[in-house]
């Protein structure tokens, strides 16, 4: 999960996210909207009987903020939880199949971004084709790793022949709250999607600059110059009645922009 | 407002309550559920330009912990916020109108309850009456406040001649998360109705015993030992599907008792 304002719980409840399924949580900044459902949604899974680990990643505060809450309440929480105080760029969480890192933004605190890249997924065998050729079963793993086949007798066959491509990869990045910053750019060329925040319409740039905050141009213009798949777009300022405007401004720049809809789910990739 | 758990401004949304009204904002005890909303709603009047002074009322954590929320997102508020940690059974509030009182409860940790006793209200006067036995109107507020008028010649005009009983003042007191505790009953005697928690039906004493909470029947008791004259009931745990024998339960004890649903308006002394 990235993020946690208040309310997170009742949207979790509504949108029928499974509470196991979360196992990390990264918060960017200290800004009441972005973590101040944290300590309720903690509280709740120990009244609910979690057992699973949970690790938080965020700002130096928030691991004083959440201990001295549970420290006032005495209480005992009956899972573990870890956290992890982001103090630089870099790697957050690397597995067998996805790599987190975290990028600062430009923003009136301290503030993280975060990406998320699934590492290459192995090729798909063609298992009936590897058999009809009589390569041993005991070579398969190799072949999906995208290795030939060196027979005995030193015949090569080539790995294209018995696999086909894997199932793609994907790759998105969160850049946070943050104004108009060609600094992001290194940490999310060439990603599948990326969400960039527009509090403002493009005319209101100045007061974007002034608070830190982005505009529709200005997210669409890192997403152009980062040759990403896809945008989304969010963070609208309450001033505004409806969002049409948004999309339209982004998509003037970069067509592929979509809305960063409430419930909604989007696919990196597709 | 009495206590201010996660998600309080939504319902304040829901419930058209004007902010404006909220001066005042008592917190009973530092378990999550009772003031998780509070730095939200805090952040929000800010937000909002709200120029009107803000008073809070709670145990003495929770200064640090809105203040040190406050210093990590660098907020400055656009309104007054005074801080009064309760340390002690007493008054906290005493103006022309009403008094404000907060009691200790027998709960896990720290836990005040508070009483709201409105003063007695001024006589109505009968004007008409007044003036045809010839009082000046430079006596009315003196009449008002029950006194009988003596005239130059020595005649005296009793005040029930020419004023009626005025409103009748009212009293309330929420007694907070609490055990079944007698010592709750010389706060809140006589008062026209009190909160008192029933987080379980009586079949599970011990269990609120062990939990620093209360049962149907033993909040029912509080009301009935201290002669109020209608009786809230709430907090009920999520265990229970239905309430509607938490109503049984208490009103075997004490007919007059309601539960205390959302959204719903109940007077005291009515």
């Amino acid at each position: 999960m990235v993020d946690c304002g208040e309310g997170t719980q009742i949207q979790l409840i509504n949108y029928k996210i499974r509470r196991s399924k979360i196992s990390r949580i990264f918060i960017s900044h200290l800004h009441g909207d972005h973590y101040f459902g944290l300590i309720g949604l903690i509280n709740s899974f120990s009244l609910l009987g979690r057992k699973q680990d949970l690790h938080i990643y965020g700002p130096a505060p928030l691991q004083q903020l959440i201990e001295l809450q549970l420290k006032v309440a005495d209480t005992t929480l009956c899972f573990d939880l870890h956290f992890h105080t982001i103090r630089n760029e870099g790697i957050l969480v690397e597995d067998d199949k996805c790599i987190i890192r975290c990028f600062r933004t430009n923003h009136r605190i301290e503030c993280f971004g975060f990406s998320f890249t699934e590492k290459k997924k192995p090729r798909r065998l063609l298992a009936d084709k590897a058999a009809e050729l009589g390569i041993p079963v005991a070579f398969y793993s190799w072949l999906k790793s995208g290795e030939d086949y060196i027979a005995e007798d030193g015949t090569v066959i080539k790995n294209e022949t018995v696999t086909a491509p894997g199932p793609r990869s994907c790759s998105y990045a969160f850049c946070a709250d943050t104004k108009y910053d060609e600094r992001l750019l290194p940490h999310v060329t060439g990603l599948d999607m990326i969400y960039h925040e527009t509090t403002y319409l493009d005319h209101l740039r100045d007061r974007a600059e002034l608070r830190f905050h982005s505009t529709t141009r200005q997210a669409a213009e890192i997403a152009q110059k980062a040759g990403v798949g896809r945008l989304l777009i969010g963070h609208f300022s309450s001033k505004y009645d409806t969002l049409e405007e948004f999309e339209t401004e982004a998509r003037e720049v970069f067509i592929n922009t979509d809305l960063a809809l409430e419930g909604v789910t989007y696919l990196a990739g597709v």
